[in-house]
């Protein structure tokens, strides 16, 4: 434990991401949220964009230019593509520890971050360094990180789904792995965008990026991690008419030997220790309200006897676990912390 | 009843009017949808914007510097304040009657116009001859109107649920007039802003314009007319998370002669030959769903007995009796067509 | 075209499919209704329940046992599983046609109904000669029948999504098709429950029927009949919080035969003269919405070339061509009118 | 500061208030969780019910007769009207005190309470020395009570919104105070009704109880305390498609000393030590979401200067300032603990 609070700093905080950290680590006991960046509302307090934040949130936007975020001991990019690499040089020579919530840290392999993000990677060698920060599968070296790249949501909930498995060798993989994503609406953003109007997105629903997600790719990559080789991954994303919260229905074959195994009793084991899995009893029928404000990911499995598959359903909530809960609890792995601290918010069910 | 089809134009239908108008034409017996501009759409297929209309509109955006709107019989304005008035002189000299769903020639003083819509009005003459499309107030100047103001959403609701005591002396108007108004996103457009996302606008509620909403002085200019004197008016409208739908609560203080009168044989007298008017029996609670894709609207009376009271509550679709439909309405009056031609969908509920 | 109307009767008009069916019929101009029938709501007029029919629907319900069904030409069951059967037998015996919209006529296989709906079944030989009513599919055997059973809401979808496929025989069975599916709410009735609460299914959603749902066996048997196997099938139904809607998410592997067929046109080809199958033009990415309200169903193709399956996604409204619509079009094929019939109402959108 | 943790019972554990008092007790640190009742789920897990729950709460569901409520310091009533009076006269008598969620203990005027909730008051003796948990105007009283009657939501909202004025004697009573109210649907409770099923409560609103709702008699018998005399009062509640959330419009008409007044000086100061109110800068304009999940109650003041009227807008979470929330505040003065422990969740925004 700590003596003295963690000195935070956020680059980005007008966007969804932003203020879900603000939330998180306004209640966190052992941080001091020291600077808050953005270009287009320097000077506007904090509160005043997100009045949720009020007597919690003192700060006031800062411009990038008048921040000198060198003096804090972790900086979380909440920001778009590309910010986090032009950034992290600097704050890395200074010791500075860096949390990257977009995908600028997320994939190993440069040829495939710039084919998806268009964007020519500005410091390949810090990248080499960087940990794809999801705990439940690199917990140690997240401990002694620098450079975290903050999972994706959609992949945070298909590879701890997925993981128990992969890491025995009970998936059949000449057949594609399927996984049937739905999110909330939040995981667009909050950007002005007429396809996430209200009077477009409610009581309506639709499959997108059906031709390519940016999250094939980095799912692929941790796949071929887990498994050793480079498993066939079918990703069909969806729009769902509500505000947080994500569901994967996840669609494998099992080898014969998955077929013999207690796969129930593989999840709870795997995951007996870890904070923020919770494997449900058999039959349960995960929602996603279940988790909606809190970092847990809850899943539940039904093998189906006539084909030799098993199904999985996976539930986090987009803005928590799939984000800004997640990056603090790497930031709590990496201050050696107990993981929990600041996350215990029970989920806000009805 | 017309021998050959009405020639129908439309200025500017990307926005949620436009889509409406067009949706109500579609099945419109006596209409030829001739043309529809778009500045930014010029080349694309209606139907590829708005696929609901797959099947049923071959239109395609034309560009307005390439259409020929003096060919139509009739020009429906679905634009942004001041579009209609610049267009106007060249259509009626061609003698094509205008329908703007915008505020161009919906007040008469052009002094309250410019201050609340901070424009020059362009064409004082032609507003002069304007009229004010309410059809339950002013059918037989529809009928023989060049150019109409179609009514905003929110005076509609107001106009017709006051009409009748109006009309008649009843309200104390020593005392102000108070609507609550509630409405649907859908009334905010079709534009990309961040208030409007389904993330900021679901799951949530809030009231705007209270210091000042440019429905005010239409609804001001209005009571004026239906009263005699200028009453005083408290206007509160309010954003409510669903797609279409608005319901004004009103409270207005009886005069004795008033609080004599069988208020709802009044109401359903005055209303009884109104196709579009629905006076509910007593006790009913009106649900916007109810007139949801539909142009009725539908209204209700409570009085308060122990305060000498009334309150009276109205549903509409506020973009159909609110906008599209009561335009097609107005269409319908000049055209001599019988007035529900068109609009005789049933609300779709659930 | 037939010179007098149909007379139609409705058994159980309470729940969602029952004002469905008096929306489109109440707009359909060759149906005269003749008599709704409610144990619990005898003596109420219709429009008191859903006052969206105020003024277009002036029927009463009537309690069964006062109700002469065998007046009608036509009588609509909207009732759990086990009443048409009760009921079918007097009826075609006094030459009335029946249409089913539950599931006492979509099973041949009487061991499975019997099985998944735990009722025997009371009229073996009526089922015997029902047709199944999917006019995309069976379109000449309804002409002639005297018995339909409507089909299930997702059988709809997954059945046509399939249909142009499974008839060349360009899917490669050995390995299951999965269908994952995501409803409406709406879908689970018009009953109390806590389950489908705004409070408990608004900003929510969950799979449902995970291991094992009635829909599954009824798909099957059309699978079956289809492709002259017995396909593996993994089905996994979703709510999502929408009042309307369906949208089927389908994975099949394709043959070698399939991988080198025009898939797209092979679609447009089949449906081309369907007047409510919509092919949508390749990259579209279909929405709920294009159908709200509407008779159409809306599908479109992804390759994946990777991997060689196909995705497909299939839209409707689950009230409509998963429901009531589908019941309709069935009445104008028996009674020889044009299949459109009452059905070219315009999608709500937005 | 409690050196050991306070027992803590709750009787009617099932319903929406329920739930949220777990949620919030579950997080406070001076709590013990003892025993939670429930006729219908004795036995029952309470995080089976409530997965939001699992890992937080351990408790199981007790049958109301093996469940020894003396042996705990509090007891909340979370159940219908009239529960906790039945059980009061034991637990007072045991030395426990009494918190009761319904309306048992609001209505001083036994005559008001059984003419509205049509039952006996079983015990005016304990009624009478029960205070109304508004600590904002009765702290003193809260600090000594044995039993409180903790208020209504839609009467938190009125209240805190007119003291200010009312004590002061700013409003011209000669006129009727108007509120217009919206709540969010888990209002209602978690009761199976098909009023508030999602297909119905969903993309719609409406009034309801405008001829009479519970909440009018205990707004009126507070505003006779807050203003010595028996104000004339409107009060229309409507209901609205969130699940949480309540917003309140008020109109009053200043007395000639109160159009003199600084107000938002006033509200400011009379509030400035409550660590629960939150006075907004003028010109905003409050959101429901702002306080989804915390015990904020937030308001905002808008003087009509052409009329002489003021408007107040407030908004609070129905299930935690509006009922839960308020409770467990109220425990806190009860057991002289900080006022906000427990309580300090930073809203839940998006």
């Amino acid at each position: 434990m700590q003596s003295k609070k963690i000195k935070v700093g956020i680059v980005g905080g007008t966007g969804y991401t932003g203020v879900e950290l603000l939330r998180l680590l306004a209640q966190h006991p052992d941080v001091e949220l020291s600077v808050i960046t953005s270009r287009g509302e320097a000077g506007l307090p904090v509160a005043d964009m997100f009045p949720s934040l009020r007597g919690r949130v003192s700060l006031v936007f800062t411009d990038p230019s008048q921040a000198d975020l060198t003096l804090c001991d972790v900086v979380f990019f909440a920001t778009p593509h590309g910010v986090a690499m032009s950034q992290a040089q600097a704050l890395v020579a200074a010791g500075v520890k860096v949390i990257d919530l977009a995908a600028d840290f997320r994939l190993q392999d440069i040829t495939v971050f710039e084919k998806w993000y268009k964007l020519p990677h500005s410091c390949p060698d810090i990248l080499a360094n960087a940990v794809y920060g999801l705990p439940e599968l690199y917990r140690e070296q997240v401990r002694s990180a620098q450079v975290i790249g903050n999972p994706g949501c959609y992949p945070t909930t298909v590879l701890l789904g997925l993981a128990p498995l992969l890491e025995q060798g009970l998936v059949d993989l000449s057949i594609p792995i399927v996984s049937d994503s739905k999110s909330g609406v939040s995981g667009a953003g909050r950007k002005a965008e007429v396809a996430t109007l209200f009077a477009e997105a409610s009581d309506n629903m639709k499959a997108y990026g059906v031709s390519g997600h940016r999250h094939h790719p980095e799912i692929q990559e941790q796949l071929r991690q887990l498994s050793g080789v480079a498993p066939q991954f079918i990703f069909v994303p969806h729009l769902i008419p509500m505000i947080r919260g994500m569901l994967s229905t996840m669609y494998v074959k099992l080898t014969p030997e998955g077929l013999k195994t207690d796969i129930q009793a593989l999840y709870e084991t795997r995951y007996q220790r870890e904070p923020f899995v919770d494997v449900l009893p058999p039959g349960s029928l995960p929602e996603t309200r279940t988790v909606r404000g809190g970092n847990h990911l809850r899943l539940a499995l039904y093998p189906q006897a006539e084909t030799g598959y098993l199904t999985i359903i996976v539930v986090q909530d987009n803005l928590v676990k799939g984000a800004a809960g997640q990056a603090v609890q790497n930031m709590n792995i990496m201050f050696d912390l107990d993981e929990r601290t600041g996350l215990e918010v029970v989920p806000l069910l009805p």
